[in-house]
């Protein structure tokens, strides 16, 4: 077919255009000077329109809509590529190159005045250019072709398709009374956990080396990734074997740092493990946030945070992290990472009150989207649900609605946290029912779950949507019960309740 | 004038390129994963393709040759940019895209290659590739519409304009007889210097903090740039407030990095200390290798490796590097960072020794580009040369003609490191007309120099040809009279001759 074999052809030259970008990008986050980001960043944006404009071509529109029509004739993963394009299409058909850098403008303006803001402990610094990110966005969706009618739908359709408001609504309120009512018997417990330890000095050198072993223990493969640091920890999928994992080190909070390697550690490993055909169908970045964090997050607590896991690795702990932690046992390490206490942060909240930190962003989004609460007024809502939810009064604005980068843009993505502990709860248990994971744990066998993980997890990720690759996986559908047991019955042990 | 903004638009384009050109190869250079290589090399040849479509377009040659018309109609600083691109106009104009693809991908597997020989020490695998580079740049040289009479004059002239082989015929010839009388009243001096503290155990973040350490002493601007690790070190100027300085850690031979990273180092300050004019008017990397080496090989000698740097450091270095150093003094610090001593490897050799190891490198140029001998008989005439000029026996081709990278596509290169020492001997006698240099450097007051740099050496590098800045600065043209002075009298002191 001349027409798939022209469409490749572009796919190609897009392929490049992403992947300096995605190394741009990684330079940026990680190493690029104070002085000189302003101007890498113009030079990003410059690169991502000159992609936009062939993405968006008149050409590239005709090779889709021809290719959609004949979609009969193609192969499964070909059919899959030109639906993706062809919803793709329909979203940015109106959209003008001029729009696209005015948007990308936008953002990176947000972005800056979110990072003057947070610093300055400063919220009215942000508020305009806050307005100007949910005008941008309100505008974006007006130029759909596809546009759902619920306006906040769109923006949680392009990060979780199927899961829309109506089931977030139900999902989110039954979760956050699951949660509520384990959170009040912890409360309500006596049981003391020691967290002394957790803040004694270990040395940048120390942590990275024990990085290193946790990522090579979980079956991340270095000779296809790398692992640095930046202010912000994220994972980079910047092409075929190079997915990146980056950590941020506190001297004075190890804890900080094992947990985000681990956790961005599980989205490589979910990259590393992507089908090779996928990559050569283009179809390889079609896995939804919601897939993604529910592999991250279930290496970070399923795994990370299992008895067996401190187990495994606490000898390691000890030899590498040396005689200051020779104090502390090894069911005391295991209950000081698993302590829960509601808290300003969501990035390091305990796995219990997590989830109210985004079902706070969830009404806090579906508000200042609809204009029910003007950008002005978003801090005092913030805080008023924190005190609400969480019990915690927020002492400024750094550390309560400014804490986040997500707003610089990113509208509707926090519900794909919650999600993916959902998600990983429910396959879970259909992982328990293969073979004795806990045991792979304590055995030190990470490689049999993550053959599972490839073999019924990560195989359709790209190629099916979440509500079908759930239910392929486990013949169940999104609810958040299974992980609301998996809480329940790993603190109540913790806590003796 | 209109013509000269529509070139303006074209070169900020292509400067936007070359930064993304400029992030990836650091990138690839530095951290990129090894699965992940080939493909980022693939990237980057495409863009580089892109940019020499846009740079060597009809178009562009047009303005090129139109503005060069009506020279004298322009400033100065846009006259240099419009010969700089009319002399590179003359040398590319008959290069097609397809030759210029053609070419890097000859490079790209020399370098391949090359690495794969050297790890195998075979030099046969190598053969073809080098073989290969050979016939590109000859090829590339017949389409040039400027060619030089002499075909290796060329390379030599793409590097150091208007330093061309009758000129270094000479200057070799009586820098090698200088550094062999020098090196033979050194042999035959009897005082012996204690280097056994050199290879002692040094932990790389230890040498990571003394490095920062000196970088911050000599003035380099850590908000414009960046350190970090790779195989060999090299320095990236990839943007406006953006040149960077990698290294590479022995835990064994702490010295190799100090003497890496302040002569890096040198580079990056000199690279941060170019006019802002120059930028704005594009010329910014007009200055030559020679001018290069002669700033970084001045940090790293003439202040580096001087009795009142080391004694200026001294005490940090005990402080940082710790108890296992108290039985250093800071004379014997001194005289072990000066040991002379002929040795197989260019990168660490003397500063006596290292003229010689380039003048092999230039006979050896000269021999293989006019066809005197074969590439499959290099090895042997390297061998034969290193016996000859440096009474050193080769074991193997990696650590003899394998050795370096450049050979892979930059033939006409290594004359430059030879040159900048003889640059800079020659101002240095200026610099010391005007003030005490050893005194500031022994008070600390790097600045000081820096600064003068700055006004005499930095300010008309971009501007003029290396002959014509160099008497700018001196009044004196090329010659290794002052170098020969310099070490003469360094040496005669250290070995007491």
């Amino acid at each position: 077919m001349e027409k798939l074999d022209e469409l490749y052809k572009k796919l190609n030259i897009m392929r490049k255009y992403s992947h300096a970008l995605g190394i741009m990008s990684f330079d940026f986050e990680t190493i690029a000077p104070e002085n000189a980001r302003e101007n890498e960043s113009e030079t990003m944006d410059y690169f991502a329109n000159e992609l936009f404009k062939i993405s968006n071509s008149d050409e590239m529109k005709e090779l889709i809509v021809d290719l959609y029509a004949e979609k009969d004739k193609l192969s499964a993963l070909d059919a899959i590529l030109v639906d993706n394009l062809y919803e793709n299409y329909l979203k940015t058909k109106n959209i003008t190159p001029e729009f696209d850098l005015e948007r990308n403008k936008v953002y990176s303006k947000a972005y800056i005045d979110w990072l003057s803001a947070k610093g300055n402990k400063d919220f009215t610094l942000f508020k305009d250019s806050l307005q100007a990110v949910i005008d941008t966005q309100k505008k974006e969706i007006s130029l759909r072709e596809n546009a759902l009618p619920n306006l906040y739908d769109n923006l949680l359709n392009d990060f979780e398709p199927q899961i829309l408001s109506d089931t977030l609504d139900n999902f989110f309120s039954e979760l956050k009374d699951g949660l509520l009512s384990i959170l009040g018997k912890i409360q309500a417990s006596d049981h003391a956990i020691r967290g002394d330890f957790l803040t004694r000095y270990v040395p940048i050198h120390k942590q990275e080396k024990f990085s290193k072993y946790l990522l090579n223990l979980n079956g991340y493969d270095f000779k296809r990734g790398a692992l640095t640091t930046t202010e912000h920890p994220f994972t980079s999928d910047i092409a075929k074997n190079d997915a990146r994992v980056t950590t941020h080190y506190y001297e004075n909070l190890f804890v900080s740092n094992i947990y985000s390697v681990i956790h961005e550690g599980g989205h490589a490993i979910f990259m590393q493990n992507e089908p090779d055909e996928d990559y050569e169908h283009f179809i390889n970045d079609s896995i939804t946030n919601g897939m993604h964090e529910s592999v991250s997050r279930f290496y970070e607590n399923v795994i990370g945070r299992s008895k067996e896991y401190i187990h495994l690795i606490y000898p390691e702990f000890i030899k590498q992290f040396g005689d200051e932690f020779g104090d502390v046992s090894e069911k005391e390490l295991y209950e000081a990472v698993n302590i829960v206490k509601p808290s300003l942060i969501r990035t390091e909240a305990d796995e219990v009150t997590y989830g109210l930190h985004i079902i706070i962003r969830y009404e806090m989004e579906k508000l200042m989207l609809s204009g029910k609460i003007k950008v002005e007024d978003a801090p005092k809502t913030w805080n008023k649900l924190y005190k609400e939810y969480l019990g915690v009064d927020v002492p400024d604005d750094s550390v309560g609605i400014l804490q986040d980068v997500h707003w610089t843009g990113a509208f509707g993505y926090f519900p794909s946290y919650a999600i993916g502990n959902a998600y990983n709860a429910i396959y879970t248990k259909k992982m328990a029912e293969s073979f004795d994971y806990k045991k792979a744990i304590s055995d030190g066998n990470i490689s049999l779950i993550s053959d599972w993980l490839k073999e019924n997890v990560f195989k359709n990720a790209n190629r099916k949507k979440p509500k079908d690759w759930l239910y392929s996986i486990t013949g169940e559908t999104l609810s958040p019960k299974p992980f609301l047991e998996y809480l329940n019955n790993k603190y109540a042990e913790i806590y003796k309740f």
